[in-house]
Formats: C-alpha cells, sequence, structure tokens
C-alpha cells in the first residue's frame, strides 16, 4: 500500500558559513548556521529527516553573527511618541509602523513599545496597536507587546511622567483593570511590562494578579526603600526599571531599589525561568538568581559609565539594556515631546524637560548602547550581546525562541564588525534593506 | 678534605595531620602543613636536606586551619586608645601590649595599630611605640606599623575627628614630616598606612613620595569627586579606607570615591606586588587590576549588608575587612574615649559621638567580621576568609610571610571550625592560650 500523500513543497533551506557565531555563551568558528522558515534549524535534522543540504548559502566573510537585539523600554523614535493618541487609527497605527521599521536599521529586531502614564482612554485606543506582532524584514521589527510605564508610580519620582494622573491600588487588580482597559485582560499578549512604585498604596499586593497574567512586573520611578523593593520582588516582581534613574539613590546604609542587587535572602523564584540565569555572584551560585533583572540605560549621561559597571559586576547575569529612546531617535537635536510634554535633546543626545534638568529618556539607539556597556564594563564581546538578547529575552519568558541563536528559536540575526557595528540584519531569516551607512 | 663545620642543633618540626588546610585559593583535605621556626616549610626541602620527619603532630581532627586574621585598621581595644598620650610611655607601652595579647583571642595575629587625627607631639610620643614588632604567642598580636588616619582630611567627611587639628599639604611632604614627626621618616618601619583626603591642597602631589617610603596611601575622610579619588589613585594611592562611611555618597552620575570601583582607565599599576590581583571583574582580566583595595566595616551598621555585597562583587579581590574597632571592643556596651573625644556604644556594638548619630567606629573583633562577611555576601569560606588575611597582606606588600599558608611564610595559624569560629591560634608556631569559651 503506497501512501497517495503528496510531500509539502520544499521550503528553502540557508546556510551561513565562514562565521563567528555566538553560541553556547561562546563565540564559535568552526560551525554553520541553518535555518528553514525563518527559524534555526538543527542540521541533524535535515541531512537524517529530510535528506538536504542547504539551497542557499551566505558567506559571512569572518564577521560575528549574534541574536537580534531586543529593547524592552522604548517610548518612540523619528518624530513619534507611542503616548501620543492624536489623530485617527490609522496615522497611530502608521507612526507605530515607522518606528518599527527604523528600528531594524538599529539590529533592533524585537521590542516592547513603552507607554508613559497616560488617562484610560489614551490605553484604550493606544493600547490595542501595540499588541504582540511578529516581526517582518519589510514590516518592522517584532512587537513583544506593550511596557506601560506608570501611572501607579511615585510623585517622588515622576522624571517625565505627568503626576496629575498618578493613581493608588488600593482597590486591587480591578484599580488596574480601570486604567488600562480591556487589554491588561489580555496579559502578555497585549502588555509585556508593567511598572509600578512597590509602596503605593495596593500596588505591591496587585503584584502576583499581574504576574499571574503573564506580565512582568517592573518596580521603578518609586521612593522605595530596600525593604519594600525586597518585598516585591519577593511577590514577583522580576526587573527594576532603569536602575539608578527616577528612584532614591543608593545610601549605603539604606540602599534603596539599588541594593536589591545585594540582596541575599530572597526567597526561590516563583518561575525561575524568568529569573537571571546562576552567576559567581548569585546567593545560590547552582540556581537561578532570585534577584530580579535590571534595565540599564548606558548613554553614559543617564548613569556614570562607573555605575554601569558596578551594577553589572554586582549581578552580571541580570543586565538588561534598554534604551528608554524618544520619539528624538533617529532625529537631529532640538525639541520633542513625550507623553504631551516638551523635551530639549543636547549634545550629547541626552532628554530633558524642558527648562529643567530633569531628565527624560534618550536618544541612543541600541546597537550604540552594547557598544558602550562593552567600553564602560570592559566585559567580553559575549557578555555584552547577551545583555540585549538573552536577558531581555529571559525577562519576557521567551528565550526559547528569542535572544539566542539555538535551534527552534527565530532567525533574527545579526552580522557584527569587530567594533560590534550592524552589518546585515536579518528578521525571520530575511535579510533587512540597511539604509544607513555602514562601516 | 672534610668539611669540620658541625651541623647546627636541630629546631622542632611540627607537622599539623588531619586539617582542611587554606591552599593555592582552596580548602585543600589531602595535604599536610609543616613548620619549624615559627615558619611554614615546604616537606621536600626537609626530607631531601635534612632527612627527617615531623618531631611534634598535631591532629586538626578535621578543622580548617587558616592563615591568622590580620586588621589594618584598628583603634584600640579593652578601655584602650592608640591615640591616647596621657601617662608615661611605660604606661603607654603597656597599654599597646594588653591590645595586642587581647587580638590573639580573636584570631587577629598581626594588626596596624590606627592613631586618629593628632596634634604633632601626640605622634611624636605614640608613634615610636608603634613600629613593626614580631608576634608572640604571649607577647601579642604582631604589630604592622601604624595606620595614621589624618590629619590630611576633610572637614566635610571628618567623622569622629578633631577638625581643629586638620592641616592641608600646600607645603608639600615637609608639612606631613612637620605633622608626624621624624617616625614618617623611618617609612613602613613605623608607618604602614596614612589615610588622606586627595581634594586637600597640596595633598595629591604627596602621594607618590608618601608611596616611595614604602607607606601605603589610603584615600579616605573625604568628599572626592571621582575624577579626584581615581586622580589619587593614578598618583599611587593603593587603598580606600572603610568604604562608604565618611566619603560622599554613591551618586549615579557622580559616584565619587565609591566610584572608583568601577573604574576602568586606571594606568597600569605602579607596583602590581601591592594591588589586587585579577578577577573576572578586573579591567583586563589577565593583570594586576589597577584598582585599589577597600577597607570595609561588616558590622552590618555601618554599611548595610546590602551595600557589602555589591561592593564585594563588583571587585572581590580588593575587599579588605576591617574592625574599625575602638576603644570598646572586648568590654561591655557604655561610654568610651577616641582620640579624646566621649563615645556611646549602643545595643548593637556600634559607636557614636556622645549625643549624636555620627558612627565613630565599631566594637566588632575581626573573626565576627568574617562570620558577618560570609553571611552577607553568600561568599565562598575561602573568598571570607582571603579578604582578612591575603588581601590585607597585599595591601602592605609582604603576602610572601603573611596571609597565606605558602611555604616560607610566617607560622601565623587559625583552627576553624565549620561556622568560621576560632579554636585554635598559633603564632610564629607557638600556640595561643585562648581564654575566651570556644564553641
Amino acid at each position: 500500500m503506497l501512501s497517495t500523500n503528496k510531500p509539502a513543497p520544499k521550503s528553502k533551506i540557508t546556510k551561513i558559513v565562514n562565521a563567528r557565531l555566538l553560541l553556547d555563551h561562546k563565540i564559535v568558528k568552526d560551525s554553520y548556521l541553518w535555518f528553514q522558515d525563518g527559524k534555526i534549524i538543527h542540521p541533524q535534522n535535515l541531512f537524517f529527516d529530510q535528506h538536504r543540504d542547504a539551497d542557499e548559502i551566505i558567506d559571512a566573510q569572518g564577521m560575528m553573527v549574534v541574536p537580534g537585539y531586543m529593547d524592552i523600554q522604548i517610548n518612540g523614535g523619528y518624530g513619534i511618541d507611542f503616548a501620543d493618541h492624536e489623530g485617527s487609527l490609522d496615522k497611530i497605527q502608521k507612526d507605530v509602523d515607522t518606528v518599527a521599521k527604523g528600528l531594524l536599521q538599529y539590529g533592533c529586531t524585537a521590542f516592547c513599545p513603552t507607554v508613559v502614564s497616560s488617562a484610560p482612554e489614551v490605553y484604550n485606543k493606544v493600547l490595542p496597536l501595540l499588541n504582540k506582532r511578529k516581526g517582518d524584514a519589510k514590516g518592522g521589527s517584532e512587537i513583544l507587546g506593550a511596557h506601560i510605564e506608570g501611572p501607579f508610580i511615585s510623585h517622588e519620582k515622576k522624571g517625565a511622567h505627568n503626576q496629575e494622573i498618578f493613581r493608588t491600588g488600593k482597590r486591587g487588580i480591578d484599580e488596574f483593570d480601570e486604567a488600562y482597559g480591556p487589554e491588561l485582560k489580555k496579559g502578555s499578549e497585549a502588555v509585556s511590562i508593567i511598572t509600578l512604585a512597590p509602596e503605593i498604596e495596593g500596588v505591591t499586593e496587585v503584584i502576583p494578579e499581574l504576574a499571574n497574567r503573564g506580565i512582568c512586573v517592573s518596580i521603578g520611578h518609586s521612593a522605595a526603600t530596600i525593604d519594600v523593593a525586597e518585598n516585591a520582588v519577593a511577590k514577583g516582581a522580576t526587573l527594576i526599571t532603569h536602575l539608578f534613574n527616577a528612584m532614591l539613590p543608593f545610601h549605603h546604609r539604606d540602599p534603596g531599589m539599588i541594593g536589591v542587587l545585594g540582596a541575599v535572602d530572597l526567597p526561590a523564584p516563583v518561575d525561575p525561568a524568568r529569573h537571571p540565569s546562576a552567576s559567581n555572584t548569585s546567593p545560590d551560585r547552582t540556581k537561578p538568581d532570585p534577584r530580579p533583572f535590571y534595565g540599564l540605560i548606558v548613554d553614559g549621561v543617564h548613569v556614570h559609565p562607573n555605575s554601569v559597571r558596578i551594577a553589572y559586576y554586582a549581578h552580571p547575569k541580570g543586565c538588561v539594556l534598554v534604551t528608554d529612546a524618544l520619539s528624538a531617535l533617529g532625529l537631529p537635536k532640538g525639541l520633542y515631546t513625550l507623553g504631551g510634554r516638551e523635551l530639549e535633546i543636547d549634545d550629547n543626545g541626552a532628554a530633558y524637560i524642558k527648562g529643567t534638568n530633569t531628565l527624560a529618556g534618550s536618544t541612543i539607539s541600541i546597537d550604540q548602547s552594547v557598544r558602550n556597556f562593552r567600553q564602560f564594563t570592559k566585559c567580553t564581546v559575549v557578555e555584552a550581546i547577551e545583555a540585549a538578547t538573552l536577558h531581555p529575552a529571559q525577562v519576557l519568558g521567551i528565550s526559547d525562541r528569542k535572544g539566542t541563536l539555538n535551534p527552534g528559536g527565530d532567525a533574527d540575526l545579526l552580522f557584527l564588525n569587530d567594533d560590534l557595528e550592524i552589518q546585515r540584519v536579518f528578521v525571520y531569516g530575511e535579510e533587512v534593506e540597511l539604509t544607513k551607512n555602514k562601516k
């Protein structure tokens, strides 16, 4: 009895040769990378199951090939602010697409569009357009769900947020559902991260419910003391929003939220897969680290390079590079807006609330962040890249498909020269046309 | 022609068996420790050159055997303050002996008696009694030369020092020689460490001359910004005095002296042997670390445990445990003096200037510091012990004879149980009679 099923049409198999691949925390020279249908594949399966070789060979010419960068905190770019709800849905959708496309030029193949504290009508209009969406070499960087920063945050540490719309959580999760609207109920499909201040009434108590929806709870824009911050982590917070900025300064007798990097007595993680891996700085060096991840803005202005280095070495596996980039990303210096407020960009690319010295975000790109980070910390190339690939993927619980070059993962790839400059970008195996001048 | 030289009388050879030895940064079970004439010896030399076995065997009963602890910052104990110059030289000498003897009970087999800011007549009287002096199981802990803290320090960060006698260095090294008297010219024979504030006029410029005399220059009691602090290190400072205390708080945009732990662009050390070893946090992970050592008071009051941990992991090979202990060490709580000022000791053993909340030092012992440190950082036993043995020996440039169990070194030994409690103490191979209750 012969089978009458026809074989499915064969999709193209691509093999990258002559590359230095980032595999298993090492740069590996003598290996190839295979992908098919947008996924990295294991060549063994190919030979044994499909009896095939590659249809296409890409010569990497000795360059490094690494996973695409991910940015879990970015407010916009190209003159667009994700919290801006003016105009038609079509117009807003087009704006989101513009940023998503632009980010590919920096090697950012996936991101969490970040919305600063807003009124319910803004969330209702904007959040549905920021749901998870697959990346595409022409369509733009993958959307991983929105990062909603505020409005359950501290007046004391408001940064550039509009404190008139800040809220408390005294009515528990209902208050959150009211604030953000129906999108919050979709969980991680719509909302990847919420930044909240654990000392605000009722907020810490809601953390487990948010985490249960698959949302990463991040503490930040907060005047929490060390005890309050540690308690929030014990309750399920797994990230600190832009460490050092918009929190109490590190005082050696109460190190505040920054001091969580030195915590030793946190309970074992509820979901170890969404915690940093063990390092030689972990309380137990053989188990996932109970400490949270922490975002770092490495433009050299928000955080002094020496502080970046101290934080990194205190908790290396928890470090996540974020740009916190504004609408001014990709544009010349001048005047821009964030959540309806006017901002000035100075010569260093730092953004201040107009007429003040309050920092409001950066105009740094994620690839520049990786290069700065390497320079500030003198870490290895692998360590620098993992802080923008593996670690953010772990934050979101998607390291099985993003953030590494492991078989089964999405073929989001960067070709880098030795100065970590972007030379080629692939999204789901399709090459992006780069318009920036390569070096 | 036969030699007519008679063999020298044979001195006793001791062999420790059944010990867990701290050797080469590891706890080693299957080895023995040999010593003779107060020095650790290599058994190979013994068998081949002397054709001998041990005269005495000590059964360590499975305990850890580690180098004696060293304390490079201790103001006194047992009611005695090293800056106290009242009374006859005989009386002061007797006081020094009392502290030196008492310290052996805590496993502190070598120390730098520390003298707070004082007038020239005090230094002239006191410093000659604090010159280097060999340790002795009956006579007391080894004196490694005085640590003179001030008076070239900051009014802003005076701590418990008497600011009326603070000085500047505007006349260079002459001003230092005038302040401290002829003992300073003896260099490390008399003075092991000077704590100074690099931002005080003329002070940074004097650092190379002090270092040339073999003295360790430590920066502290200072309001230095990061640039000033890094410059002092570039000039030859190799230690930070009680990190976090009596310095500017860590601010992420100017991390001050604390930020030196995150420095990456310091010049290569002038004397690599007096710098921390390379670690995976070093700017170059294959070379001695250009960053300085830093003292840490780990009573849990001076520095929050989480801050201890952050500092440690940022620069693990630079950490030096110090007690900064006062005259009240070894005595019950109550009222004591430091440099003529009244202090109150609270229930936690922390000392405050009477009627204020300014911390003035601790009443912690070095062995308790090691235990606290291990608990605060969750570091390994080896790491905890090296912060009180190898690292302080490196600070003073004497790691060839102190701080390890390497052959050729002084047989200053501690027997510890698994809780790191002192069970037996040896000084130059002679056992100390312990009067404290062992656990």
